[in-house]
């Protein structure tokens, strides 16, 4: 049987939130590894917010998609071809392969994962990206300290749920904001956050208050828009905001009406002394061992829960990226892509 | 003779630009000293934009000056009268007390000064409250490398001409922005900035850029308005940005028309890893002993050059005030309120 390659190619970039239109599925031949490469089948795709920047033309923290090229993202695969010293067919590795069926990666870099340590999907979630994200953001900008308040939004998300799960290991008081009555239910019980404030509710600014009491000393900003006008006022002196993601402005177009809020922000920013601070995961790489060894710990005691939201099968991938922009997903949203092989014959 | 105690005292609260309607020129009995405290001779009163804020009534880092009460701000005085054992009549002191010419103060809070060191008025500038915001500011938040661009604004004035001179000496290349030619001139030729640009003329935007060809590292932000407006988009990724004062904007009254460039400004700060950081100098006040060492010394090796611009007599001190917030003052402000007497007999 000849297999081929599924892709999902960039169709055209979105105008606002993106639409099923904009991708594309295509197959193609099977790559072939060259020399120090691998081939792999991958399992899991991992769908993330930034991925929506990636579909857009304008300057970022890294080069556009382009039209007609595979979507970017993480993914977690089974080597079926090595022509790399290191690896071997049936081993499993994290990746960057991007919304594809197989691929052709260069064996440096990729990490090798174990199917016995924890499930390979945690690769993309908890034990990887996202919860790097969470680990190093909070910890190395937000720097909580025992009693203070941290507030973080799409707390039963991927990044915000291990964001105030950290924050009480630490000793500070989380509270999270998230979208409808079972995602609050599972950040207040299974998450253990100190409070939950449901975003969807018509007095969310007033009932964010109320769970703040002593107000807020470190807001992990990775939403934006209304919850970012909702906690600003509540930030206290000496205030610190990590910001890695703001997806809900993603989609927006255009120059949004006034005031222009720029120069209170900065009066703000003088007179609370607050700091803000965006970053991305990778400049931090160094302290990635620590986190691994961390992370795995935090797990294994039951300190830190995860949940995954599991979409089957590649086809499937945008309608669930276009929800994961709206707030659809509960928990870490990943792509099961193909089984994985027990053995090597694949 | 009997001395009487002149003291300018806040009239009202301003409406944008304060005026001189706003001030009161005063006359009171000299205070006593209790057990603990001495009395002062006010020799030199330091004009500062942070002024500004104190006569408003929001919400600051720091509470308002009430209506009737003497206008806030740093002094240099000479003690006529010591109830304190560490201070003796003639003595010269640094002390925060305000737009007036006689003071009671209490021990504690004074700081004695060596006249043979460095001209006394010198303690309210480079060697003083701008000197340390330029010096912990800098250095602390904007941590400038070697052969890195730092920006600043008000280049000839306290804050501005320190942290030009800091950046040099820390091997960055120092960017100055000041307004009108002599200014300029005193900023390249004398502080010895590697460049100036001055924001009257009608290209300032793009004659900044041009001053930055490897775009900017650290904006040490003390005046807000068009010159961040010029400067933002040159911001590197990894960019820091000190906030330690708006002058541009401490008059604004109302909200600024639109569009609303908040979430236009997270979108950069996150997707170019920016640090946006307000601070007031006396959050650092454990580096204070360092920074009178080492500002002394490179005052003394001529690394560091400064300005004063002093004006004769507390009365005038309203309008030199005003003048400030306009930029019409050139180098540090001062009010030369008494000479200090050389003999003990005052």
């Amino acid at each position: 049987m000849t297999q081929t390659n599924r892709r999902i190619l960039l169709a055209q970039r979105p105008n606002g939130k993106p639409r099923l239109e904009d991708f594309k599925l295509d197959e193609a031949p099977l790559p072939e590894p060259q020399d120090g490469q691998v081939l792999l089948k991958i399992l899991y795709l991992s769908l993330d917010p930034y991925m929506r920047g990636r579909m857009s033309a304008g300057k970022s923290y890294a080069k556009p998609v382009g039209i007609g090229e595979v979507m970017e993202g993480g993914t977690v695969g089974q080597i079926i071809a090595s022509r790399h010293p290191a690896f071997s067919p049936g081993d499993i590795v994290l990746s960057h392969s991007g919304w594809q069926s197989f691929a052709v990666a260069d064996g440096a870099s990729l990490r090798k994962l174990d199917p016995a340590a924890a499930p390979v999907s945690t690769a993309l979630g908890v034990l990887g990206m996202p919860g790097f994200t969470a680990y190093a953001g909070l910890l190395t900008i937000g720097q909580p300290k025992p009693g203070e308040t941290v507030v973080v939004a799409a707390a039963s998300g991927a990044v915000g749920s291990a964001v105030g799960q950290i924050a009480k290991i630490v000793g500070a008081r989380a509270v999270g904001i998230a979208g409808g009555a079972q995602k609050c239910a599972f950040v207040r019980d299974q998450l253990g956050f100190d409070a939950v404030v449901d975003h969807h509710t018509s007095d969310f600014p007033s009932q964010l208050r109320a769970a703040c009491p002593q107000g807020v000393d470190v807001y992990f900003e990775n939403v934006g828009g209304p919850v970012w006008d909702a906690v600003f006022p509540l930030l206290n002196d000496f205030a610190r905001v990590p910001v890695c993601g703001l997806i809900a402005q993603y989609n927006d177009t255009g120059r949004p009406a006034g005031p222009d809020r720029l120069p209170h922000l900065m009066r703000d920013v003088l007179s609370r002394s607050l700091l803000i601070r965006g970053f991305i995961q990778r400049e931090f790489a160094d302290q990635r061992p620590a986190f691994y060894t961390q992370m795995a710990a935090w797990i294994a005691s039951g300190q830190v829960q995860y949940r995954e939201d599991v979409v089957d099968g590649l086809d499937a991938a945008p309608e669930a990226f276009i929800g994961l922009l709206e707030g659809r997903n509960f928990g870490k949203l990943v792509v099961h892509v193909a089984d994985h092989a027990e053995d090597e014959g694949l």
